[in-house]
């Protein structure tokens, strides 16, 4: 795997005046280093500052969480390029503040984001980091998915997660380093089973059902009501008002709730969901053949996001897992006990601990 | 039907500085008067400028146009109010200046505007059509789809029109007046059928292909030489980049060849995207009963836009006809002669002549 982690070569880029901080990177008892973990959605970011602990001690359960913040979207693709930016800064500064830290105190940093799909995508994100950060600090760039399964694994990286939010993607990691991705693509490229695509079919049936094109739906009334609109036709000026996803993603609930009251469009709408996202996991689980030569082989599935989460009678998640397991009885479903941002932050805990046992060996 | 034409009923707004106009409406065979009609599209705006003929002549054919424009898009939900309106406002000089006509000599004008869904979208138009025209000229603000069928009509409302181009939308009238629509709703909800629609699946079926989740396509290859790129993930930065509809709906002629070299993924793409279409102009013709108590009744379908123009061997407008005529053997399809934006002046016309035969009966 290609971690994109890096020290910053650059020893006159100090923005953040840290002075005197030439410090040993191995950590020990005495060390009052943190470690930032950063979870970087397309709907909000997420930053968690926790302390460096020495490679010796076993890790604590729950987590100490020093310090934490919350930002809005910080992928670069869907805000810009300067906005994505100053939103990390931003939000690493807040939990640092919060934890009673400052930036001279950071070892490593491990940000995971959304819109990190290619070797440049995090080339550039690591120059913003190389900006703020001394040399000493280790920097580390992953998609927003590799800290969420990290989530689920505490920091090891093996299996499969499938993250549903707004958007969706799904990522896994074989033993031998090799790893795998599917859907994450976006709303044009057909990430039908995220919220994102779940909302916009709901709102592409009231359309059909308005025009003569569909089935009537109790998902007219239900996504009217909820919009203070009182026609179909509105939703089109609704749409175009402000097109981001979240703001669409943000009426998954009212299709849950029309299919727990037995609406077959909505219903429909959810199983082609689930099977959408079944089928991202599966083609992961396929290509890096996580179920073993027969098939049987046991793999976590770490399920996040808020589409994942269990609702009254209908569970979105539940029905992806029956799915996963159709085909790969040993698909063991797994739902974080931590954040993704905290699954951040012991990856590269867990990079440090690798770098640093490698440098003991040489 | 509910044409939203009237004349301005303030004489202190004559932005153009048109003055000594107070001008006969009813035309006669001395008048040097014009008309303009606008087609509004997703991807442009055309304008033509056609004589005021008097209510004794017969339409001439081919149709006499004086002066022709083309601009960027006027869709008010693309590219906000105000390029909307300066993109209206140049491309009427440039029509009338290109015909030796000035504002001065306009009668009437017709936009067929698409984003028009709503009476307050046609409001809003012609309010600005009142900032630039005196008050004698009578103006008339329609969905583009309207347009579009009277340039298949020769300026009767009847039939069903089908538009797909970069969008699409199905629009109809009884011999009543009655009138009804289908789809034109844009991306987010669901405008399978369209230009846009039939590429963004394009471009799905490829990051399936890409990442295990469909069959392989020749779309991968053929896609990716048009926008040279190097791999399918490099089409998710493509596509954040500019999401702008028509760039990605000028992928349809690959889409077209690789169906026409029998690539299965294509075929289907074209397939679906024909029976969505075909499925609006089924739901408008239901509604309004086009076809008759026995269903068999003939009527015209006026097929418009890139998506329904022959190709070499995969022609979807024949296919879009098929699946129609299985339902309702009396459709009659319709290639117009001239195109949408003369197709509102022919409307303009007609409504000035139906009020002056009104006008003269009382």
């Amino acid at each position: 795997m290609n971690n994109y982690g890096e020290s910053n070569g650059d020893s006159n880029v100090h923005k953040k005046k840290v002075e005197g901080n030439d410090h040993c990177e191995n950590g020990d008892g005495s060390d009052n280093g943190v470690i930032l973990g950063v979870d970087g959605g397309a709907t909000s970011t997420v930053c968690v500052c926790i302390p460096l602990f020495s490679s010796s001690k076993t890790l604590a359960y729950p987590l100490p969480v020093l310090g934490r913040a919350v930002s809005g979207c910080s992928n670069h693709n869907s805000v810009g390029e300067n906005a994505a930016r100053d939103t990390l800064e931003e939000v690493m500064a807040e939990a640092l503040s919060k934890s009673g830290s400052d930036w001279s105190a950071v070892r490593a940093v491990c940000l995971g984001v959304s819109g990190v799909n290619h070797p440049t995508d995090q080339e550039r994100i690591l120059n913003w980091l190389r900006e703020i950060f001394p040399s000493h600090v280790k920097l580390y760039v992953q998609n927003d998915a590799v800290a969420a399964l990290a989530s689920g694994t505490m920091g090891k990286l093996h299996g499969c997660v499938l993250i549903a939010g707004t958007g969706c993607i799904s990522y896994g990691f074989a033993e031998d380093g090799r790893e795998a991705r599917a859907s994450g693509a976006g709303p044009v490229l057909g990430d039908w089973g995220s919220g994102y695509g779940i909302a916009a079919k709901a709102l592409t049936a009231v359309i059909r059902a308005h025009d003569g094109r569909g089935p009537q739906t109790m998902l007219t009334n239900k996504i009217l009501k909820a919009l203070s609109l009182s026609s179909p036709d509105e939703l089109i000026g609704w749409t175009y008002a402000d097109p981001s996803w979240a703001r669409i993603a943000a009426l998954v609930p009212e299709v849950v709730s029309c299919a727990e009251a037995c609406d077959q469009v909505a219903t429909k709408i959810l199983v082609d969901a689930a099977q959408d996202l079944a089928l991202s996991v599966k083609a992961v689980v396929q290509r890096l053949h996580l179920c073993g030569e027969d098939g049987n082989g046991s793999f976590p599935v770490v399920m996040v996001g808020g589409v994942l989460e269990a609702n009254k009678t209908w569970d979105i998640g539940k029905e992806v897992v029956k799915c996963i397991q159709e085909q790969f009885p040993g698909a063991h479903p797994i739902t974080p006990q931590v954040e993704p941002a905290v699954g951040a932050a012991l990856l590269a805990r867990n990079f440090l601990m690798k770098e640093s046992t490698e440098n003991c060996r040489s």
